[in-house]
């Protein structure tokens, strides 16, 4: 039986609808590659009181209690009392945790407000957990069959402290390390889930394979995990799916950083001319340093005007087919390469909401343009969604694009090519 | 004070990390506007035991338990079950309720299995909830002072039926109804939560008003709540905060959106020069419908070349002092301004990554340009933190200095201005 653990959450945004708990689901992602289990999560808001129920009922069939939030300067943060109270160990001042917390402040030019030194107190026998993005650091106490392991609630903190020390200490305390376990990633733009499920189960895979898949908009990744080796079934799922499709097999690529490599290792420069997606592609390109090695800049022109003065797309193409149109992506995409110098151009020009819709063109209908050395090319998409996931989607689409002219895939298939 | 409910969430789905739980978010927000709270939150997998253990622990504070999932015909869909034996309640066949799952099956053209006979039970003397979305009818079992509420876990399903039956039950049950809870919300921005903590703790407010925070980088959530009228307590809170750090009093805004009603109010169009961040103040300030209105486009270069040959950015400048410098992030201003067209013109340029980090400008160093009719200006920030996060903050700093032109306040306080 895997080993159980269980959460508890604290705070009154949890439990007045203004946040979700995304800890929990956080910590129980990272665990599934291991044999340790979350069996309870509760949420309770700042209050002693109820921090000692619920560390008295997640005892009962928990070993340790993994606590997100209350450790901020402010009077209602009472998780290092509670856990103080409730262990019987005083709260103890540690010059170490302060000189850190000071020098964090000193590093980012903020004054250090006295209220700040309770984040230095922790209690007597615990060992403290680094925080190497926030402030205040966690730390975890023990005491016979109890542990509890408090971080902060910011997200972005406690994945890193998660990270960093918990998970190592959880798979040291439970004697996990030696466990083998295969695993296979799969990172997938372009099917839908359906799409990826049906193709999978058609593979008909023992069921001693655990196959899991995870939507995160607009991708799809895919993960296999067996206790022997998944060489030949990674082949399998390669085909069927279709290996243009898959950016990348490893967990923490992303796409925008995959372009950024092929970029830099085919040592082209780009430059983008965006409408619709208003910088989103730039913001993408631009995410991981070192992006001036290929970045040169945009010039996305959002009205009609600018399209023509500043970009050159001419007042033709403008008045025949508009500027959500093959012609005008291509010469926008052509311009912008141009202009910069640069050995690729990428455009986007499109309908994310109502103003601007037309019968022939409705929302969600997006043209990218691409311009390299060898010619310019657009394509014409559809995808129906609201405002925010449509321009999310063309921008992803956009690197796309570029990601299979590099690799000298066929362009996307759902997309109307014009050349 | 307010009567205290608590959840229960029932399903593996929502302890291995594959679902965030968002019913006990649509419960709460629903009765925020009431004099209901939920004090807790759990969530168990479908175990008998479980359920029973959860229901020990949450009926200690709270009359009433709203459960949700496990209602299915499957068998492991043990709410059923688990509330029957916990209540000591035989299920009972109702006649009336398999009528109605066999009606619902038959206008879906659906065959009804012998297995969803299961749905048709329910715990003596229970009131059945009707399910006016999916299939599984809900109940509401009670003993003494424990109530418990029993509905599926699909979302859509959850919202009818605690809409139409549920939530005016509460409100009978708990004699409300007339009650009123007065609510305020700050949305700040450009001051640390433990500023904005000690400034709010130096009024010594009474604890009969309820004070939160939430820290949603970058910015900070104050709310506060209250049995009596607000008005008086929140004229103090905007003269301790500093009023021109609250960009809204609405629950809903969001800063991107107050820029973008500012600037149609004022009629005023605007175009971008943004180096470091990218493209995200476009992307930023085209999220809502209608940007079109005072969104011209950008020209961002993010080479020193593209800068001086495309933007017009003087060599001397960029020889002298550099791209991120005053003079620099001015020029960008000033002649995006010139060359869109615009009544404004805003420019970012900064040290994001470690590629372009000196001694005198560590990474973190930002400048950000703004120029109008009544001349062009710059600021001097500094934020040391990720990549990605410093970004972030340049993004919103920009949409600041923007938001504080426009209300005719003092600019941001920490930046170092040069006219």
């Amino acid at each position: 039986m895997p080993a159980q653990i269980s959460t508890l959450t604290i705070g009154s945004e949890l439990l007045d609808g203004r946040v979700a708990d995304t800890n929990t689901i956080y910590i129980a992602q990272k665990l599934q590659d291991y044999s340790i289990e979350v069996n309870k999560r509760v949420s309770v808001v700042d209050s002693i009181n109820d921090i000692h129920r619920a560390f008295d009922y997640l005892f009962k069939d928990s070993e340790v209690v993994i606590v997100s939030g209350g450790l901020g300067p402010t009077s209602d943060d009472l998780t290092r009392e509670a856990v103080s109270l409730y262990f019987q160990k005083p709260l103890l001042f540690d010059q170490h945790l302060l000189d850190g917390l000071k020098a964090k402040y000193a590093a980012r030019k903020r004054v250090f407000d006295a209220v700040n030194e309770k984040q230095a107190y922790i209690p007597q026998g615990s060992s403290a957990v680094p925080n190497n993005v926030g402030a205040a650091p966690g730390f975890i106490t023990t005491s016979e069959k109890k542990t509890v392991i408090c971080l902060p609630g910011v997200p972005r903190e406690l994945h890193s402290m998660f990270d960093e020390t918990v998970l190592p200490y959880l798979l040291k305390k439970f004697d996990l390390g030696a466990e083998k376990q295969y695993r296979s990633f799969f990172k997938i733009f372009g099917l839908a889930e359906s799409v990826i499920g049906a193709r999978i189960e058609s593979l008909m895979l023992s069921d001693k394979i655990s196959v899991s898949y995870r939507a995160k908009f607009p991708e799809v990744h895919l993960s296999l995990k067996s206790l022997a080796p998944l060489d030949e079934i990674s082949a399998q799922v390669r085909s069927v799916i279709g290996a243009e499709f898959i950016y990348s097999e490893d967990r923490d690529a992303n796409l925008p950083r995959v372009v950024h490599d092929l970029l830099i290792a085919d040592k082209k420069t780009i430059a983008i001319a965006e409408s619709c997606t208003g910088g989103l592609i730039g913001k993408l390109l631009t995410e991981n340093d070192g992006a001036s090695q290929f970045y040169l800049g945009a010039l996305s022109p959002y009205s009609n005007e600018i399209k023509n003065k500043l970009l050159g797309v001419s007042a033709d193409t403008l008045s025949k087919h508009g500027a959500v149109s093959h012609q005008c992506a291509q010469e926008m995409a052509a311009n912008v390469r141009r202009m910069f110098h640069s050995s690729l151009g990428i455009s986007v020009s499109g309908i994310a909401g109502s103003s601007g819709a037309s019968s022939g063109k409705p929302v969600g209908t997006f043209f990218i343009g691409f311009s390299s050395e060898t010619g310019t090319r657009s394509y014409k998409f559809f995808f129906l969604s609201s405002r925010d996931l449509i321009r999310t989607y063309a921008g992803f689409k956009a690197l796309e694009v570029v990601r299979r002219a590099l690799k000298k895939l066929p362009p996307p298939p759902d997309g109307e090519v014009r050349d």
